[in-house]
Formats: structure tokens, C-alpha cells, sequence
């Protein structure tokens, strides 16, 4: 079978046909005029009661199908924006091109770009249901938000007071969610002055490389190395045999402000007195076979190399060096709790993911996560480790966790609708937070197909996942009747 | 069935027979004498080359039988001494009374004292091996370790260039075990300035106490709340609400230098502005909420409590109180990370155990353990922290984690006995690691009955469970015949 690309023939017809329509609309995270005029216009057509709000989220209401007026009504929510990354080569303009979207071998993919399935599906799925005349359905409120890939923009300045209902679904994520980490996001700027490199002092990189990295909340179960703490862990051993200095350092995301992606690599470039040259080796020796050792099946590719190098920079003081020290020592890094009631799901988390220094700071920049409140202990941690060493602290961003709030009438529905997929936390930060922050007593999941690999060029829907979960999604609907209102 | 106090009919007979009599002999901690008499007369009437070395040690020599002059020999290991714990109100003299073990419903127990099971039953297993003349088996090297219970003194003054055997099975645990956890134990005693009580503050005390605790290592996967670190989240919540002054603390155990138990309860005596009291009970009220929820499955019994007190003390300084809140707030405590090959096994945690405001310090212990060498780089926090608060860091012990090592033949053979015993870790510290410390490629297990409720009058084996692993001890150190020398 050949490249599909009008996603023609392929079940639910309706899910891809707006699907198809969603993907000829440019829609990159800012560009918020055209996707959500089309979504007006859509209920406009269909006699659907609609507003758009200053942030550009589209919130329509849906009445009850016959019979359904007792039933409690529902909000579902999708986000409008997409990621756009493409492949090198590959000519596109997202702000003007559409999505090159194609079926083909049971999936639905994109030609050189992000397919956009994360979130054009949930888009496709609310669209399909609210335009099926004969679907039975209790009253909906179908809100669509805008900006949730950058900053979450609609997410957070959604007039929640406006929704009534106290069932909630989200269609963005992947499989069947019930809640999700709460995010803080911190960066510290040291102040760091400058003294000259010592006479007899030879200039050395010290590199570590071939972590496997990873995203800080949804892998942080996995425990793998962190490149930064590993370089840390490599300079506390060379002070012990060396007297060292730093000229500089560098791990995680250059120049970013966030710390979401664990580290794959850092490297410091320092300076050693001639004759503690051997010393200094022997200590990235041993601390190399100690580290590998140490992570032999989480994080087998480690790689520490020292070597000579050239440097026309001054040193960090030693006062600033033993300050960046104690600050990677102490900054709290890697998984800190499990959850009480979900096996195997993330409890709280924290990743220095970003090392910089630059001529007049060194940058450090921390992720904090939690499906609980430890979120906010660990960034007092942060902020008294700071406070003690004369760092300021900067809170970049402070997403509410989705804690769980199901009642167990409807997770018991749920969990029979959908016994392939067993109910679970998600690692990352969402929208949802906000909603069920907002929104007392708010019974909230997250029913969606995966996009897999999304983010990614590489990213698909599974055609017949995308069936299961909407078919389900309309029955679901249909059970709300059996629910007090 | 009545209490059989001689441990007669039940089997094995010789081990029941060794461990009455091992029970006639007084053997707490530190009264090395007359257990290892006892032992060495036991060698000299059966012909066993033995000696005792200067830590009281005794090692056997049991020849290999006919036919297994060419397997490989093997160390068993088991410790003479017992810990010491009576009833209220029981008349026991530990120097001299034996211990009424009695046997009754299919376990052995001991009459308003610990039974001394542990380690009992490791050289009745031993005593018994050695005594059988029909029992087949190669060369054993029988170590008998004085002091286990308090300081592993004998463990860490054995000579072992003297043991010959690349094989070697303790008798001192539980079930089948393949490694445990080194330790660190730390002491800093922070120095503390006095200053009076302001006027108008109101002198209250905090107390957080119902926890579970446990065992800081073998129940760390629990991811229980530690009293001392509640403490120090309600202290941190009352000073964001009240000009605060701390007068005392106390957590832990009273007056201990270690800290291997997880606190169960913790306070803290405070003076707070008369205008501030309202702020203060709501702080604590907020926190205690967010505690309570954080821990509701793992800690259910969490009980905060902010009631006005009498006190004649002084107050700490602000600027040592704000000490205090640093350390407790970045001193590494709860479950660090969980071992890379072993599900469901500790790799490394941390324990504040101790928390103690004197006259002059303020004394906080620490025990970290890990069964990879992550312990250093938590005892490398420590230090790094305390030296940046100018605290003195005091290491008070430093035991070597045993490491798994077992060859795969053996490990194969192992399993295949002991199907219903799936090889685990300890997450406490024994003397093992010493001999895969000092002994290179030796293959360490250690595969032992439980000895139930350890370290308390409620201290029982099971005779099915001891007669189980007896009988497959003699049956492996039949089959070692196998392998290689």
C-alpha cells in the first residue's frame, strides 16, 4: 500500500478527516489567529455556542443529546498548538505549509516534519464527536487551549470559573492518565570573579560523555547518570589530589534556561600544578572505574577522558571554585521518592540540567518535579543552599501537579472500558493542572492515544489505537448516564 | 503441647542439642570468655585444629572428608555474641543466667529475653557440621567472629591472609543472601551560642510523633517520613509566618551516637511573638495537612502538634538557629537511589537519625548506607555542607558494603536448592564485607533461617525453616565436590 495523503479510507472516517483539515493549518506554538478562527467557524456552522478568550482558547458548548439532560456533564480539552521540528534538508514553512500528513502500514506519520498528532488528535477526536448528530452524550464543554508546548499560556490564563462541569478529559497524552507531576523550574546565577591562571599550571579539559540522558520526569525512574553531577563527582576527586583550578564549565543545554532533559554530557577545563599531574590522573582514573561501575546497567556508554588543552581564560577565584563545588554537590539531583499509591511511578525528582560559565556568572539551572508536595521542599532546599552561598535564586516556572481526583464509580468504568491500558501517573507537566487546581473536586483523566515519538521527526499515530480510544471515548460518554449529576 | 525447655524431639537433634547448649553459656556483647572456651574445647574433644586469635575469634580447621580432597574448601561463618533485651520486670542476669530458649506451636523462642537465634542457629549449624563424622564435605574453614552486635570488632581484627577458601557461606541473616550495605556512620556536633527569650514571646512546643520508623537500611524502600526532617518542614512553614526563636530540639534516639533507626518522633521547643501566635498556628496547621497527605499510605499515624510549654532556657542565636534549619534542610535524608541489578533492593539512602540541642552543641548523627559506593559521595555532602557552616564533621564508623560476587556455577546451584528463597540484598550491614574485602574473588552468600524479630524479647526461629536450611547446607557443601578447585 502507498503513501495515503488524504487519510482517506481509514477508520473513524470523521477523526481523520478533521485530522486532515487540522494538519493543512499552520499551527506552531504563537501562531494562534488561524487555527482557532478555524475552530470558531466550525461551531459556527454547526450551531455550536462558542467564545474565544484573550489567550485564544476556544471554549464551545455542546447541549446534552436527548435523554441526556440528567446526565453531569463533561468537559474534554485538547490543546490547539503543535511542535514544529523538521528534518535537516527538508524545505517547510511552518507558518504558511501544511503538515505533509500520510497513512501508510497502520500508522499516520508526516513527510520531513513533526506529524503534529500530539495534540491534533485530541483536536480531531472533540471535532468528530461534536459534529456526530447521532452521538449520545451528556452536555459538553469542549475547550480547546492554546500555547501548551511553550509556556502554557492558555492553560494558565483560562477563565476556569466559567466550566461547570466536574468530569473532566483531557485527549492529550498517551494511554489512560490520571495524573501527572507537579514542575519548578529554577535558575541560579553565581557572580564569579577572575584570577589569573598559576605559573607551572598545565590547562587540561576533563570530559564526560555518552550518558544516555533522558526527560528529567518521565525517565526519572530509570535513575540513570547525570552528566553535570558526574563531572562534579570527577572535580571533588581531583581536589583531593590535586590543587586544581577551574577555568570553566559547561554541561546540559547550551545557553537554555531550563533543566528538563537530563545531561548526556559536561566538561570542565581546569588548570594542575606540573607536579600533581600524575596524582590528578590517577584520580580520573579511579573515579572513572568507580562511576562505571556504578552505573554499568543504567548508563553503560559513560565516557571521562582528561586531556591537554588550549585556554586563553582566566581562572574562576578559588573561593568561586569551592562555591560551583558545594553548589553541585548540595543542589538536589536524581530521583528523591517513589509514589504512596502507584507502583513503579514517579514520587519527586530533581536535575541540575544545565551548567554554564560565563565571563561574569556561572549558571546553574534545576527541574524540580513531584506527583506530590515534595516539589516544594526540594526547592527550599535550592533556595537555602543558595541563600547560605549568596546566590540569588530565579523561579522560572512553577507548574501545579495533577494529583489524582478520580471517584471510584467512574475509574471503575473507566478501568472496564479500557483493561489494556492500566491507569497511570504521568512523569511530565501538563495543562491539567490547572484545571483540577481551579476546579474543586474535579474528576480528571487523560484518554489518548500515543503520539509516539513525539516531539520528534519520527513521530506516528497508530491507526487502530487511534480507533480504540475514540470508539471508547464515545461510549464512555454514553455511560455518563449512569452517573449522578 | 507444653513448652519443651531441653529442645529435645525436634530436629535436626545435633542442631537443637548445640543451640541448648550454646544457650547455657553467657555470650552478650563484649564477654568474649567463656562462648569461645566453650568452642575451643568443643574443637579439642573432636580433634579440630583451631585457635583463638587476640578479638576472641575462633577458626577451625574440619579436613576435607574422603573423596573431597580436590573440592574446592569452604569458609562458614557465624558470630558468638548475642544482643541483650529482657521484659520489664523479668529477673535476668545476662553475665550468667542462660537463656530459657523454649521450644512450643513449631518455633523456638526464649522466655522474656531475645532468644539469641541471632546468631545462635549459625553455630549450632556449624557445630553440627562439625561434629558429623558421616557428613560429606570438603576442607571448612570454621570462623567464629566475636562482637558482631556492637562494633564488628572481630570481624575487622580477623586475619584473613590466614583463610585459604575461595568459597564461603555465613550463617547470620535471613534466607538466601547475596550482598548487603555498607555503612557511614557521622556525628557533627555544631557549637551553639545562648540568648535570652524576647519579651512577649510565647514559649510553645512543636512535636511531630506517631511515625513508623524502622530500620533505616532493610526498610528504606519503605520511603517512610523521618520525624527530624517533618520537624524541620514545620519549622521551615513557621518562620515564612513568625518571627520564631528556637530554644531545643530533640529527635531521635535520646542521648544515641548513631543513627540507624528512622525517627519516630521529634520537637522543638520555640518562643513565638505574642502578635504572631495566629500566623504560627496556621503555618503549622497548613503543614501538618500537606505531611499528612504526603505520607497517608506510608505513615498514616503522623501527628503534629503546636501546645504552649514552660521552659527555662535560653534561646539559640538567630544566626545558629539558622544553622540548624540548613542542615536539617540539605543534610542528605530518605532513599537515594535503588540498586541497578537487584529489583526492589536499596542502592543508597541516608538517615538524620539524631537530633539533640545541649548546653553547648547541637548534635546531629547520620547514617548513610549504599550497597554500591554512592555512600561516599553522600558522606562527601555531608562534609562539603558542614564545612561550608564551619561544623565539624565526626566519622564514627566506615563498614564495607559486601558486594554481589558469586560465580554463576555456584549462584546456578544455589538457586536450584533454595527455589522458594529468591536471592536478595541486605539492606543492613554485616561483617561479610570484610571478607569480600580482603579476600579478592571470593563468592560470598550467606543462607540462614530467619531469625524473627531480631533484637527483641519477641525473637523466635522457625524449626520447619531452620531444619530446611540445615538440611540444604549439608546437601550443598555435598555438591561442591562439582566445582572447581
Amino acid at each position: 500500500m502507498g503513501r495515503n495523503y488524504t487519510l482517506t479510507g481509514i477508520e473513524p472516517a470523521d477523526v481523520w478527516n478533521y485530522f486532515y483539515q487540522i494538519s493543512q493549518i499552520p499551527r506552531n506554538s504563537g501562531n494562534r489567529e488561524p487555527i482557532t478562527a478555524y475552530l470558531m467557524d466550525f461551531c459556527q456552522k454547526h450551531g455550536i455556542k462558542a467564545r474565544r478568550d484573550e489567550a485564544y482558547n476556544v471554549i464551545a458548548q455542546v447541549p446534552a443529546s436527548p435523554g441526556y439532560e440528567d446526565a453531569p456533564s463533561v468537559i474534554l480539552h485538547s490543546h490547539v498548538d503543535m511542535v514544529c521540528i523538521k528534518d535537516e534538508g527538508v524545505e517547510h514553512d511552518f507558518s504558511k505549509d501544511p503538515i505533509r500528513a500520510y497513512a501508510e502500514n497502520g500508522i499516520v506519520t508526516a513527510e520531513g516534519t513533526t506529524l503534529g498528532g500530539d495534540d491534533g488528535i485530541g483536536m480531531a477526536f472533540m471535532l468528530a464527536c461534536m459534529a456526530d448528530a447521532e452521538a449520545e452524550h451528556p452536555a459538553l464543554e469542549c475547550v480547546f487551549t492554546a500555547d501548551e508546548e511553550t509556556d502554557m499560556d492558555g492553560g494558565r490564563r483560562l477563565d476556569y470559573t466559567q466550566l461547570k462541569s466536574r468530569y473532566y478529559i483531557n485527549i492529550d497524552g498517551m494511554g489512560v492518565a490520571v495524573g501527572s507531576a507537579g514542575e519548578i523550574d529554577v535558575r541560579l546565577l553565581m557572580p564569579r570573579s577572575h584570577t589569573p591562571v598559576k605559573e607551572h599550571n598545565l590547562v587540561h579539559r576533563v570530559s564526560v560523555s555518552g550518558l544516555k540522558g533522558g526527560h528529567s520526569g518521565a525517565e526519572a525512574l530509570y535513575e540513570r547518570a547525570n552528566a553535570i553531577t558526574l563531572l562534579n563527582r570527577v572535580l571533588l576527586e581531583l581536589t583531593n589530589h590535586a590543587d586544581i583550578q577551574i577555568l570553566s564549565l559547561q554541561g546540559g543545554r547550551a545557553g537554555g534556561c531550563m533543566a528538563t532533559a537530563i545531561p548526556t554530557s559536561a566538561s570542565a577545563v581546569i588548570a594542575v600544578p606540573e607536579s600533581h599531574m600524575n596524582g590528578a590522573r590517577d584520580a580520573v582514573a579511579k573515579c572513572t572505574a568507580v562511576l562505571k561501575k556504578e552505573y554499568a546497567r543504567r548508563d553503560p556508554g559513560i565516557s571521562i577522558v582528561l586531556e591537554s588543552c588550549d585556554s586563553g581564560l582566566d581562572a574562576l577565584s578559588d573561593e568561586d571554585a569551592d562555591k560551583v563545588l558545594d553548589l553541585l554537590t548540595l543542589l538536589p539531583d536524581g530521583l528523591r521518592s517513589t509514589h504512596q499509591d502507584f507502583a513503579q511511578t514517579l514520587g519527586s525528582t530533581s536535575n541540575v540540567g544545565v551548567l554554564e560559565s560565563r565571563d561574569d556568572v556561572v549558571e546553574f539551572a534545576v527541574t524540580i518535579r513531584s506527583t506530590d508536595t515534595k516539589r516544594f521542599y526540594l526547592y527550599e532546599q535550592v533556595c537555602r543552599l543558595a541563600g547560605r552561598l549568596g546566590v540569588d535564586v530565579e523561579l522560572l516556572c512553577d507548574f501545579p501537579a495533577w494529583e489524582y481526583s478520580v471517584n471510584d464509580q467512574w475509574m471503575d468504568m473507566i478501568r472496564r472500558l479500557y483493561p489494556e491500558y492500566p491507569p497511570f501517573l504521568l512523569g511530565g507537566t501538563g495543562e491539567i493542572g490547572y484545571f483540577t487546581e481551579h476546579i474543586p473536586g474535579l474528576n480528571a483523566v487523560s484518554l489518548t492515544p500515543s503520539a509516539y515519538n513525539c516531539h520528534s521527526t519520527g513521530e506516528y499515530l497508530d491507526i487502530q489505537e487511534c480507533a480504540y480510544f475514540y470508539n471508547n471515548l464515545k461510549t464512555l460518554l454514553k455511560q455518563m448516564k449512569e452517573l449522578e449529576k
